[in-house]
């Protein structure tokens, strides 16, 4: 399938495509254009077409694409025609802010289960969530078919866990420990590390630049 | 300089090396070489070697490199031998656990103030900090010295908050709203969509493959 031969940074790309469709539709708009995409994404026009073209043909030439249509089309390309059960294990401040998270329920994603291993955190509340003991991760994994799940541990404890994930089934797992995932090929890993985009932009702002606009 | 040609992302790569060498460190380690830190970051050793040139000569051949000097090598090309003040704007679930993330401290960041408009959170505590009304985001910054903000606001404001942080002198943005922020060429901004990246991961996820471990 012409599918499996788009590299894995157009993959990544479609989301983004996907975001600025749902964002047109709530305008009320019907059809765009590669220019329009490429516009609201940061992207040329002839990038949105490349990408695009991996996974067949939305647009009549020069007549652009019909909204609606490219939507449920990279919606069944990303698998997002089902809603996906996900389990989160950390219930930290962050844990809870991923289990208030409106946007996973709204995009495909619904958390159906939090733990973690505090015995202080069991039996309290996160989102929706009584939170679980991490004992029964397997059970719960298996019971409801997971095979996507958040990890929102501290570092010391994310590759065990991640470990008992993966041989529970799970393949996909978003990981905001800062520390990388020893997993089978098998699964995919995204990592989220808000420090090391704040680093990644700090090379920018090197001394001689520093607040350029002060000349009052 | 040099410094100014390496390609952005062999830059977004070093917090990842710096990450490494931090772990090194504290295992009590003194050198290592391209083998042992592309194993840990699933690069290969020529991609670290290579992604290093960029900067500089930091190792002896075959002698492999001195783990605290890489490290403050590298703290020095991406700025980090100051504490970068930060802002945060927004100070709901996600806000809350970005004010208690203590690895912003650690590594660098150190949030000095966070700023909301919702009149039922301002003067609540986040963190160690009193939410401030993000009418006085401009004062702030300014009385700071601020470049660096954390955006955790919904997106119908992301953009209208961006522009004030752009005028008031911010040059790099951590967004975490689901929305391209249209900024000037010299501010950085960096987002952050969980969405995205378990969309991303769903692609490969495609029914065909559900439960391949499920064959007992």
């Amino acid at each position: 399938m012409a599918k499996k031969e788009a590299p894995d940074i157009v993959v990544g790309r479609l989301p983004l495509y996907l975001r600025v469709l749902n964002q047109l539709l709530e305008e009320g708009r019907t059809t765009t254009n590669s220019q329009e995409l490429g516009g609201r994404l940061g992207l040329s026009s002839a990038q949105i077409r490349k990408d695009l073209s991996y996974f067949g043909g939305f647009g009549k030439y020069g007549a652009g694409y019909d909204v609606a249509y490219l939507r449920e089309q990279l919606r069944r390309i990303l698998n997002l025609e089902q809603v996906w059960p996900v389990i989160l294990v950390g219930a930290g401040y962050l844990g809870h802010a991923l289990a208030n998270y409106q946007r996973f329920i709204e995009n495909g994603f619904e958390i159906v289960a939090v733990f973690d291993s505090d015995p202080n955190k069991i039996g309290t509340q996160a989102g929706i969530h009584v939170v679980l003991d991490v004992k029964d991760l397997e059970k719960v994994i298996d019971e409801k078919g997971v095979v996507i799940a958040i990890l929102a541990v501290p570092m010391q404890a994310a590759q065990k866990v991640a470990d008992r994930l993966v041989n529970a089934g799970v393949r996909a797992i978003l990981n905001y420990a800062p520390v990388r995932l020893n997993v089978p090929d098998h699964v995919k890993v995204q990592d989220i590390d808000p420090v090391a985009r704040l680093q990644h932009m700090a090379f920018y702002l090197s001394d001689a630049e520093v607040n350029p606009e002060e000349n009052t």
